[in-house]
């Protein structure tokens, strides 16, 4: 019998990053999770969407433990978020050897706030053909790229999401300038600003992280509320900066999509997203 | 006060059209529905996809009659659908004054085939800024495009949905000759056999009724099932001809993504869609 002592247990040297500590979830009961939105990632006076999405799908994935990555996710956004507890209800639909299906919904004080359905799987186990017609377009280094200020659209709202994460645009970016070059298309870099590396669960945040590529078509600026937004995670990305390309074609009658493409530092896509948007006017 | 008479009352001259006919539904119970799918719309043996969701959809329109149109519609594929009766359960999880969010499963024989979210609204109410940015690729007119022959990718089996429909392709499309061009795009007209014109709903069918734009850069053929589908209708479609691209861009380890732009017989682009796919190997 070996003897009782303390033992000075020496805490492994991890900080929380921010995005993991933002994102947590509590498991509270069958099918049932509860994070604390804060507003570090604010667009304005609300979390940014996409990080929304990145805290249910921490939720989701806990119950599909074998299916651990975000194959294709769809979010209706119903209402504006805030910071404050959001109770994440998750359902599986279906169980499947490679994918699994599940639905949930975000709420915030008895009202839904994100309905969401989702495919997960296992990245590391697709096998099968590629062809890739694609090449990521080519823009100047990080370095050689302008930052994106801390301001919302309006030119006076502080948007915190901007100290998360280091974004650097296109000097081409004609928005940034107040000189929107008419082609609704925004490419730059973007990363977490604390070091922390980008994983399959992050690219539903980095998806929806930069400024609407409708602004580069538009006047003024504005609220573009996103009403649908669909990602589709296509490869764990490699440690380092994404680039992102956000594209928007078709802007009718108030409404738009806006695809995105985003790739490691490989240089290999990992990510593609697209969402119907509309223009707000009060 | 009036005799009472016998009247014979003649019967409207209006035939039901294939498509309005098979995606019937009929109110069951409160949020539910049953619609007979029948074997005329299969790929080989199993229903195409986009006739399930359209089918779906009418019963979502049904629970929302303020916001008739299908903004932007999700379904995940759980299994493959099949000839027979269809209970449909549709949830109303919020309705705006714009827009209406609602969740949908399809189910056969008490399994999910279909998970459905979708927003409905008025496209007619649609107001603002409008810029596109593409113009619709110039392709030979429908008299001087290939008829897509009758039959599954096996050369064998019989697709019923090829009489549904009268679809064009162009004849750049190497997939119709044996002889891949190696670039996923395939471009081509198409339109109902029996003369029902195109409406918003029946998008959602077009939206997944073309060949798999995936065939023309793999060797053979084969089952390529959707994994999700996201279909955003963008206009109600003007009378006649509709025109179609399908292009897939990432394949990537067997999975890939399909976008698909229709565009009416004005040029107009009425509707986009992506799908999330997988080349199937038993």
């Amino acid at each position: 019998v070996r003897p009782a002592s303390i033992v000075a247990v020496r805490m492994p040297d991890t900080p929380t990053h921010e995005f993991d500590a933002d994102t947590a979830v509590t498991h509270t009961a069958a099918g049932h999770y509860q994070a604390e939105i804060t507003d570090r990632w604010n667009i304005g006076a609300n979390p940014n969407g996409g990080y929304l999405l990145a805290a249910a799908a921490r939720a989701i994935a806990q119950e599909v433990p074998n299916h651990p990555d975000p194959f294709t996710v769809t979010a209706h956004y119903l209402r504006p978020g805030e910071a404050g507890t959001a109770d994440i209800s998750v359902e599986v639909v279906r169980t499947g050897r490679k994918l699994a299906t599940l639905r949930s919904t975000v709420s915030q004080g008895g009202k839904g706030k994100l309905e969401i359905l989702a495919t997960f799987g296992d990245l590391a186990d697709a096998t099968g053909p590629t062809a890739v017609a694609v090449v990521r377009p080519t823009i100047p280094p990080p370095a050689d790229c302008l930052p994106r200020a801390p301001f919302n659209s309006d030119g006076f709202t502080i948007s915190n999401m901007a100290y998360r994460t280091e974004t650097r645009l296109d000097p081409a970016t004609g928005w940034l300038t107040g000189k929107p070059s008419g082609v609704a298309t925004i490419n730059g870099w973007t990363r977490f600003a604390d070091g922390r590396e980008p994983d399959a669960l992050s690219l539903l945040f980095f998806a929806d992280s930069l400024p609407p590529a409708v602004f580069e078509v538009l006047d003024g600026t504005g609220w573009v509320p996103t009403i649908e937004l669909t990602v589709h995670v296509r490869k764990r990305p490699a440690p380092g900066w994404l680039q992102a390309r956000m594209t928007t074609r078709y802007l009718m009658d108030g409404y738009f999509e806006e695809d995105g493409e985003i790739w490691d530092s490989t240089g290999t896509l990992v990510c593609q997203s697209r969402q119907l948007g509309m223009i707000f006017r009060p």
